[in-house]
């Protein structure tokens, strides 16, 4: 079968120490340290053979993700701009929905509680969670300390098929059973970013009661679907802001009440006008630059009305924050980091909700073929105009 | 000023002790083995005056409560059915809306910070907490120790007028700017009912993640709005059991998207099967008949594949639910009981939920004038027609 | 290596049907409606392999456990009394603690995240949580779907070796560190009884707040250890009702700042006049007799002047308890049940607790060789003095 | 009676402009911006009489807190040190305990739910919240809108008597009946810092649970109570950092089971060596200096194995903390701010903790007459070897 797959060449900068889990010439946990010259190959590679535990998965949908985006970038200096965990060469592609058409006699379907059987629709976590270091035993997959990733540092879905461990699988049988084959697998695709942002605003940030108000900075992928979320768990005002018109309209219409564009008008000032001086019960920071956006963040907490703001950090940044604690503590407010989509009921929750009128499908602007996966991984580094490419293998 | 006032005898049953808080002659928590005889008189009284931290608000609607309609109803032997606190003779009346028409000085609008003003729509708080017990300063006022109650034990709405200390009023002001003054009274008269549907489901019952899915037993106002609140909540199926066709035609309209009738099939049966099995997150219990619908709850957690599920109790009962207490260790379930509406930012939540789409307002299926208080009374203990009947004053 | 192994005879009770995961001959999850002459015999078994992702431990010590007791004990029609999933016949054992003496190139050691090694002192999980089913991968193993348990339906304990999955197995070096080698196994061989108490009262329970009065009914080993538990969380009073005397001391040794006698005093009298009238946080269900405590449950509740009262239900019992929800909702209080000591991090912090001053080994009453199994299964039938008998295999 | 009451010029900064709830001439929320020139000086006042609802109570004991030591320490231009809620000439002391001499005929008493009588050895708080705004209607009476604060913007405690209304006072019969009179009150007095400890820790940290590690930086009063508090609590190791020995020695005799010195080793080394590398899971930031310590904050964070360690800013401070969010993320960690005392019943679980083995008396290093108060309040500027000196009105 054909695969995109990524290679670039081990070089570690001047400096650089093997890490305890690192493996020389093959993987490492900090990828922008080490990897350099970037690229594409299509490369055909047999179907792999499903063991005992695992499922083979013919791939109906894949998204882009912006880490996929980083892997292929390179800095001016040719090194990766992607810095965490990677194995190349590597198929990448970890937002994905197929049909399983082969199963290890021990591979289990969390829908039935028995052996998956061939034409089950299905989704997948990307993060291979161990089970067994204490992290997983004590119930916080998104953290194991024996890590491996899909489509970072094992193969991945740009391809026509995938296996898996069922451990990581869900069914989307639900989804199928409301839309149709074709748009089940689209709405599949969109799983793994969907609980990644229901991971940051509901298990990490502490979800919101009915009748709160939320901000989200950010109108990438997660913060456009953390809008869906939000809205649907009950908040009064779900405000975006978002310089690109594109994905303001898309907020809105998956469930942001207002969107605002952050060249024209104060985030602050507009989120304590819109909800006549209250501020936010919880915001999210998804705009990857949080010392930018922290001036606004303190002022709708301090300012606002409401207690008890919970700003949850969900995209990664290297900025050093600039917290004001005082405003923390007379507000009784609070900071958290999030990571991951394991875990938690997060997964199965977002497919049901999907499966009840949470449709999302629409953040999906462009489909493409596999022999279009390098051009658009160019053009997505440069251009924010789609909001998401999905590959349709087929 | 006109008033509908419930005069009763105060004959205590044999065998009644005055407790530590009764008032001989007045007052006693235990209405039903005290008074006797029940009437409606409509008496001329003088406008209140406001205290210092009082506010005068002129009624604009007020809800009959399945508690006004208790309190009339005589048992053969004319006792009241009505078990809780009470001093009579009282103005009637505690699920109420009107404008503020004069505030004493101290009487402080937790909308602006500052005095009330003349104008101002309001409802209110039908729990007088007292604010200083050991329940009230631990953050718990639906369950203060000197309780009065407004419409019980304190003249309440069943008139032009009624006055309350402002500590116990919440604004309507966003309902007037988004409905307009006449259904902005309709629904802040309902803020009452639908605070105790959502401190029963939310705040005591923990609340839901959007996915979840939720049963609600009896189709009363109660389990009608907790249906609304649930939906809002982001409730996947919302199942209500009720055995009146026009209850379960509203509960649907407001939120529920399975209606069933417990008449025509087992409720278990019918949630595990709109549930593919899966069961419920949260069930309420709002039929008054616990030990009734109790093997219905106990079979959806222990054949739902649910794991920690929770039963709220909102109902008040005086029966002894059976409860095996394997089905909540196995399936990792708990049960917790609700009363009340104050506190925990449920009042505002509700409003502000009301605000941005959340109308309930069909739930009123009659108004009626000061006049028809009596009959209307009367006809609620026997007939299940009407859901909610509306005492508009003017 | 000799063993001490549970036989019985498959002998279904009339209308006794094979459940989905029951094996016929081999395995059910009804024991008591299946086997029947349960019988103790000494067999020679192969010292086990272990597996790539096994260890094999040398046990030390194992202590019995009434499940122990209930499956080698008969009804008067032969079958056994205890009632869940057993595949006989099956080395009992499960409370253990003992030393890695091999183990597979897969199985890693939680404390040192690398590979296991000989030598290292170790206990494990008696429940065999599959990681895969939806509760497992949700956070609740101890509700998994697929549960296998050492020692009732896998061999356990009562050998010179057992062989276990990594991923139970947790080091005793912090303990090793503190009091030595003998010390460390006879504390490690209750480290799964007292998880099952914290599992309880912390996990399940919600925990208190140091300055919280709590109440333990019924004094048997998870009763016991809640104490020291409890007494180690920051409770007040820590008030243990058991009719034993020996019981009630062991418990005033290990944390109880009370223990009363049921027998002499009304328990609910005993709990409101030493707390004041306060009544407590926290009830643990210990006795197995529910419905016979629960007037005095609901009393502690009723007239103390705590509010959101948790009762914790960890004792299996086929009873119905007569709950009366009133007494739920006016007090805030709430029923919840518990199952397990696996997940939520409660292995480690139990652990870490008894190498910190939590020295719970006085429960340990009585040592016995393996030859003495047979009779002290059928002494602790019949006979409360020990409260912890433990086998010392070599 | 005599006063140590503190006078000050009513002085405005340039650009200082009058907030919305500051009263010209008297009364401000930015201290340091308006009073020029403090000074302390003894007063004759008239004994109070207590209202309706309040209660008169002699004063047996009142610490000195830091910000008493603020508010008299003038910066080298005149102004005051201390920034908030103040309102000169003002009587200081507000970390009090007495006994009620005399109480207005609605002044209730929460222990026993009726009228204060005289004789009741008491507490109290020290904010005086409303009861009426938002934040004190949803249960967060430490934020209240309209808050007052006892000797700051009320009279307080450095005199022979003090009135405050009943709803903000706690009984000591239970401490009375442990401990004595003396020490009672001396204890009494330490009720507030210590729930300044608690309500940062446990309300707002979240508690821990049994066999957690906590470090706390800084120790001041409230930071060796914080000790003492996660201790009782059941911490496994409680981890101080200070530079001062004697507050190192206190901190170990209260509950600490490590103290370092942060001039000889690192902070972060020494937490990660204590605990083996597992770090902890509360981190305390009580030295008003977060910048300082923050790297520290995140190694321990970043390097420890603890997943959901939460840092905790008690102490207030100017400071920008340089947060580096990817922490936050990768190790499932939070930011919390923290502020006051009231509320969430901290205060009655404090004195009951005291009352059953939490003696802390020894935090009172010194005992002194109300002519020494200006000495003393001179001599904590610039001198750290007392920890809490007390004044013993009498």
């Amino acid at each position: 079968m054909n695969t995109a797959c990524l290679f670039a060449d081990w070089d570690p900068k001047p400096g650089f120490r093997l890490g305890p889990k690192d493996i020389e010439g093959q993987l490492t946990y900090l990828g922008s340290r080490v990897w350099r010259n970037p690229r594409i190959k299509y490369v055909e590679k047999e179907v792999p053979k499903p063991g005992p535990t695992e499922v083979l998965i013919e791939v109906k949908a894949c998204g882009i993700c912006g880490s996929d985006v980083h892997m292929y970038r390179a800095e001016p200096d040719g090194y990766i701009f992607y810095p965490g965990l990677t194995a190349f060469p590597c198929t990448l592609g970890h937002e994905f929905a197929g049909e399983v058409v082969d199963a290890g006699p021990l591979a289990i379907n969390k829908r039935t509680g028995k052996n998956y059987k061939a034409g089950e629709p299905v989704c997948s976590e990307e993060m291979i969670w161990c089970s067994v270091c204490r992290p997983c035993a004590d119930g916080y997959p998104n953290h194991c300390e024996r890590l491996q990733e899909l489509g970072f540092s094992i193969d991945g879905a740009y391809a026509k098929y995938i296996k898996v461990d069922g451990r990581y699988v869900w069914s989307l049988e639900e989804l199928r059973n409301v839309y149709g084959d074709e748009k089940a697998f689209l709405l599949g695709s969109l799983v793994e970013p969907t609980s990644v942002a229901y991971n940051a605003v509901i298990e990490r940030g502490g979800g919101i009661r009915a009748g709160d108000n939320v901000v989200i900075l950010g109108g990438g992928p997660v913060g456009i679907l953390a809008c869906a979320v939000l809205r649907r768990s009950g908040a009064a005002a779900v405000i975006i802001s978002e310089p690109s018109r594109r994905r303001r309209e898309m907020a809105l219409a998956l469930g942001a009440t207002h969107a605002i564009d952050p060249k024209e008008v104060n985030a602050a000032d507009a989120v304590l006008e819109i909800t006549k001086g209250m501020g936010a019960k919880l915001i999210l920071e998804a705009t990857g630059m949080p010392s930018v956006v922290w001036p606004d963040v303190e002022r709708i907490i301090w300012e606002g009305r409401t207690l008890n703001s919970t700003v949850v950090i969900v995209a990664r940044a290297d900025d050093r924050i600039p917290v004001n604690g005082e405003v923390f503590q007379v507000r009784r407010a609070q900071v958290v980091g999030a990571q991951g989509h394991s875990g938690h009921g997060t997964f199965p929750r977002v497919i049901t909700s999907m499966a009840t009128g949470m449709d999302v499908s629409c953040v999906i602007t462009k489909k493409i073929g596999l022999d279009e996966v390098e051009e658009n991984l160019k053009l997505l580094n440069t251009n924010p105009t789609e909001v998401k490419v999905t590959l349709i293998p087929s």
